[in-house]
Order: C-alpha cells, then sequence, then structure tokens
C-alpha cells in the first residue's frame, strides 16, 4: 500500500480503492502552488503501479476547487531574472504546472473531479483532464488570464480538447465567466448538481459504476480513446483487436464471463473485498 | 441491378433508390454474428458502384437494433487457441467487424440508421458511423464491455470520433447505460422521436431531403468532409476546388443550374422517375 | 490609422477600437462577389498590423448575413472554358473564396459576425470562422450546394472543423435549412437572439468583454488555440510556456499586475483613452 501521510497541500484518504484528493490550502481558495503541483504529481507516479486503486477524486476544501497558480509563486519566478542560456525561472513555474496536468489526463485510473466554488486558470484545466466532472451549486469557472495581461498557456490548449475550438476562442478570447449549467451545455463538466445532496448522490453513483468495471479493461480502454485522433484509425483498431483478444484470455476475461453465465457479481465488483482482484496484465 | 436475394442474416428491400437493410436475427436481439459482418461487408461493397442506390437505412428486426457481438462466434474464437505465429481467432472475429464499421463510415451513399430497443456494443459502433441517427421511443444504448472484463476495442475509437473524448472517457469508463433522449444530448444521434410515428415522419423526412441532393455531388462532398483533420487545411481547400471546377461542368452541375433558372424539380429529385439520374463523374 | 475609404462592395466604420464591416450588396442578399472576397481580404490584411485595432464585427445589410457566392461572377467564370496548363476560372474562383476565410480563421483580432436572414453557402462558412457568433431572430442558415449539383468545397471543411463530422454530415449530405435556436443548439453560433434588442445586447456584451483583455496576450492565446490537435501536445505546452514567461515580463503584463493590485482599470481597458495601450511584442 503507498504512503499518503507526508503531503503538506493535500489531504488524502483511501476508502475502498478510491483515493480521495482534497486540495488543502483553504487560506488561497486552493490556488495551485508549486508544492501542490509537486505533489499531485508524486500522488499520480505512486498510484499508477498500485493496483489497489481503482479511481481518484479530486476536490478542494472550504468551498473552492481551486482558484488558479499560487501569487507568491509567481512573483518570486517573476522577481528572479532569467539567466542566458537557461529557461525563465516563469517557464518552468508554468510548464510543471503543464506536465502534472498531462499526467492526469493521461492516468491509467478513473479521474473525478468534484468542482465548486472557484474553478479559475489552473483549476478550470485540471477539470478538463477528468474522466468524470460534476459541477455543484456554487461552482464559477473563468479563464481571466488575458484580462491580466498573460496568457493561459498550459490550459486553453487543453480547454481546446475538453470542449473543441468554437467554444473556447469565445470563452477565453473574451475572458467570460460562467456558472455550473452553462458548464455543462458546454460540455465541460458531465453534470450539474443544483445541491449538495445530489452533487454527494451523482459521486456514489459514478463510483458505484466504476467498481463494476475491470480494472485492466477500464485502464486499456482509457489508454486506446486517448489514442484516437492522433494515429491513423486502421493501424489503432489492428492493436485494438489484439488488446481485445488478450483481455478476453485474461484472467479479467474469465472471471468476467463466468459470473455473467453465473449470473453473479465479478469478483472486481465486490466492494467490500478486503483484496481487491487485481490479475496481472495478459495472463 | 444489385442480387440481394441471397442473405441469410439481412432483409433486404430496395425502394425508389433507397436499400432498407433490416437486421434479421430477431432470437438473438440483432447480435452481430461473422455470417452478419460478412453479408453486411458484401452489401456495401456491392451498391458501392451501383448508381441507382441513393441510400441505405438500416434496422433491426423485433424491436432492436443490435445487442452486440454474437456469443457463439464469441465462444468458438475462444476455444481455438492461438497458433504460433499466427493472428490468434480473437483477434481475427475483432477486427472483421471494425473493417466492416470503416467501410459503412466511408460509403459513398447516405447511411441512415434508425435505432430502437438495444444498441450495444457492435450495434452503438454502427451507430456511430452513420450520417442520420434517429432514435425511437425504446432505445437503450450501453458500453457493457468493461464490466464483462474485455475492452469496446472496435468500437470505442469511433464513439471518440463521433461525440468525442470528453463525453466518451465518462460512458466508457463507466460502463454506463443510457435512453434516446440523453443520446441526442450526447450528440450520438440527431434526432430522438419518442413515439412509432414521429420516427416514421423523420425517417420520410431524410429521404426526402437526400433525393433532392445531387447523387455525385453528395458523395463528393461525403469523402471531402472525412479528409477534414487528417490533412492539412490548405491542400484539401485546394483539391475541394479543383473537385468544385469540376462539379460544375459536370452533368449534374449543369442541370441543377438549368433547374435552378427554369424553376422546376431537377432530374434526380424526380423520385418516380423509373431511370435514375446518374451521370458518371467529371462529365 | 489604416484608410478604409475606398471600399465599393463593404461600409467600414471604425469606433472605440472595434472595426464594424458591414457587408453591402443588398440587391444580392449580400451575396459574395470576387470583389467583396478581395476587399474582406484587404481589410484583413491591413488591420493585423494595427494595434489600433481590437476587433472586427462582420455583418449585413438589408437584413441578411450573406446568400452564398455571387451567381454573376460564377456565370462568368463558368463561360470561360479552362485553359490546357492553367487553372479552370471556377477553380480560382472558388479557391479564392477560401483563402479570405483562412485568413480571418486565422486573424489575430476578434472577430464577432452578427447574423440575420439569409446565411448560406459562402456566408455560412464566414460564419464558422467567427470568435463570437451571434445570431439574431430572423436567421435561416443553409447548405443547399449537393441539391444545385454542386459541392460546398471551401464551407464544408469549416462546418466539420466548427461543429464535427457527426453533425455536418447530416446537414450537408441533407441540404438542411434550419434556424437560429437548432444553430445555436448544434454549436454553430454561440448565442442565440430572440429580438433586436438582446441581439444588440449580446454584441454590446462582446465588445465589453473584449476590450477588457490584453491586445498581445489575446492575440497570443487566439494563435495557441488554432495550434491545439495540428501537433504533439508537449511541444505546444513548450512553446506555449516560453510564451507565458515573455507575456509576464512584458508591458502588458507588467501593467495588468499592477493594475491587480491597485484594484483599477488596465490602461487598455479604458475604452475613452484616445491613444490605446499598444506595447511592441516581448517588451
Amino acid at each position: 500500500m503507498t504512503d499518503f501521510s507526508q503531503s503538506d497541500t493535500l489531504v488524502l484518504d483511501l476508502n475502498n480503492r478510491v483515493l480521495h484528493v482534497t486540495l488543502n490550502r483553504p487560506e488561497a481558495r486552493n490556488a495551485m502552488s508549486l508544492a501542490m503541483v509537486a505533489e499531485l504529481s508524486a500522488v499520480f507516479s505512486q498510484i499508477e503501479q498500485d493496483p489497489g486503486i481503482r479511481a481518484v477524486v479530486l476536490r478542494g476544501t472550504g468551498g473552492h476547487f481551486c482558484a488558479g497558480g499560487d501569487i507568491n509563486d509567481m512573483a518570486s519566478a517573476r522577481s528572479q531574472q532569467p539567466i542566458e542560456g537557461e529557461p525563465d525561472p516563469l517557464y518552468r513555474l508554468n510548464r510543471a504546472f503543464g506536465e502534472m496536468i498531462q499526467q492526469v489526463n493521461q492516468s491509467s485510473k478513473v479521474v473525478i473531479v468534484i468542482l465548486e466554488g472557484s474553478v479559475m486558470g489552473g483549476g478550470f484545466g485540471l477539470a478538463c483532464v477528468s474522466d468524470v466532472a460534476i459541477a455543484g451549486p456554487t461552482v464559477r469557472f473563468s479563464l481571466p488570464e488575458t484580462s491580466l495581461g498573460v496568457i493561459p498557456a498550459q490550459i486553453a490548449p487543453f480547454v481546446v480538447e475538453r470542449i473543441g475550438l468554437t467554444q473556447t476562442r469565445r470563452l477565453a478570447l473574451l475572458g467570460l465567466r460562467f456558472d455550473g449549467a452553462q458548464a455543462c451545455q458546454l460540455g465541460l463538466v458531465h453534470q450539474f448538481c443544483d445541491s449538495e445532496d445530489s452533487l454527494t448522490e451523482a459521486l456514489q453513483a459514478a463510483i458505484g459504476h466504476l467498481q463494476r468495471c475491470a480494472p485492466n479493461a477500464t485502464a486499456a480502454t482509457k489508454a486506446l480513446l486517448h489514442r484516437v485522433g492522433h494515429e491513423p484509425m486502421g493501424t489503432l483498431l489492428d492493436d485494438a483487436a489484439k488488446q481485445f483478444a488478450q483481455a478476453i484470455r485474461s484472467d479479467e476475461g474469465a472471471e468476467g464471463t463466468l459470473a455473467f453465465v453465473q449470473k453473479r457479481l465479478t469478483r472486481w465488483a465486490e466492494t467490500d473485498n478486503p483484496e481487491p482482484f487485481a490479475p496481472g496484465k495478459g495472463h
């Protein structure tokens, strides 16, 4: 089991194979500091090889998801003049955030975000790489960068991937703010809940659904989805068919077929199972 | 005229230049057997060069569109151990379905699907490559693969092409089921009809619209649409402009212009015309 | 200041750093003639280097946006037989329109379209490359090309970029007509206004928003958005991080940060400022 006790900016809680990660800088509406970026990256690295974890639920403490980049880190990087031949400290600050976002996007685990209060800048970017995005009643999204004379460099590209160029160009070029109902209409989030209770229910339902899906098959499917549009469809489908054959002949495929015939829950779906079903790949 | 009398798994009916193809394995909710895949592929190959056919309407018998892959074919392929140096029979089974889907996607004819009852697995994939998708009141979509320990290998990539990564990652990774209204909101289908009558009307309206469009111009346009995003926009538009010039100087372009000036129906739009207007390309 | 007095087919009005361009061929429902294409292209070339202009508002006179290509230009090009070894005059006519559309798409200025009455053919294409598309109560969209025996060669690719393949294949292959509410649902336009007053309000709001965003940061962001999907995400984000660092260290970045701390409007947001804030790039 991974040790999650050393985090300064995150609260971590592993419950029934789901890791709950709470951004925990309430004094700064959970602004994304360099430390938080590093800790989020470390968490996603650690869980990647941990078959005991199925999913990550990301949310923020104090009623906000994340209000963007940390102002102190930004001021500090700005005060350091770039040295000839070395990357600007502002470049490194910005790119580190983007690398973490790319890592979350590609995580083999199912990533759920619960969005409340401020979802700005980097928080907006993080929301855009989730598998399931559920917005609560208080949520407010914005891309304020250009109004401050800067650019949403590591965020806007993920907004385009999330909701397409057509909607992104308007949101980003006008620096708009919008609420959860609009975010749902834009396809930025999957569900908008107008109460705390319905938010909790939606999260429980999502967790219930993912627990019924086989761990390795889910990870293989997620990796497959990310490849579409980045390589020719024919070669992608050739490779996918090989993975299909392997999946059928794996422990998961055998268990899934048997459970179907026996009309019972699969082992991976038994949420009270103390030792989770986690076969190696290809067996 | 193509001979369509030899099919075991399909019922074929050519009516006014529209080929109605009904998946016909009601005992298995029209599950996609190897035989059905082969026959669908043969039909689409045959009609490709047949100027007397404008469109294909795909639907299922017995109240269902298609409940996915055939269990017997799957069990048979699974029971055959793969031979060293040869593709796994499960690979061949899976890939054959994907090749048929690619063929339907690229068909030069207008492909309309009428979706009722179960639209699962392979049926879901087939729905994703249609030009016009109309859902009836009983329709239920699902991607159950991962809950059975397998992956929607030849399906999920077409779902991403159909509705984008953002919605697909949630649907596929949670193995969700959903109805026609949701499918319409997701952009998976174009129309959701809440009664049999409105379903019939929507189909007739779609057929009426496509009959007014010129056969060669429609085929050229469809081919053009499929190229967007797969090559640089500049070279695509250069080639498209050449096709534009050819179309204007073709028999279709002459007939379209003349009919417009004479305020009459074009010859291709005369649905009772026994000999359809079907000029060769480039004349 | 650019001189805009020489246009035959356009009415130009520069007001508070926003250039209002009105297509002005009311006798032809503002059909896109070769002259209009050339003049639009010249306007977008001229303003590209003019830091005094933030945005372009495109609309049509006489209650229509643009009813498509000009019939006289088309007939003239058609009557000229192509000369061996030279491009067909129809090719040149068609491609010239497409080149203008590409130029508008890539403009560093914010492009707003106000869509009323007929938005057909080339007008439809022009609408598809805007950053903000606002539809009025009378708007009617259509892609009638295939019903006339021709293909929407320079238009359909931009429709696919705008709303995706799934919706475009139905609209283009059935030659459909639709209204502003449907256009908004399809994501073709961002806002549908059911009255003249709300249309005017929506335009004023959009202009108000864009005036608060920094000119160079907005241009850099727009260029960034256009690159997504056309190059690997990692290299795009590397380059974006460099631009981020430059933006922070630029006059705009300094002014934005200072104004934020001082809780005042930035200089670029002062709309009555006679000399607009327009620093050179990279300073």
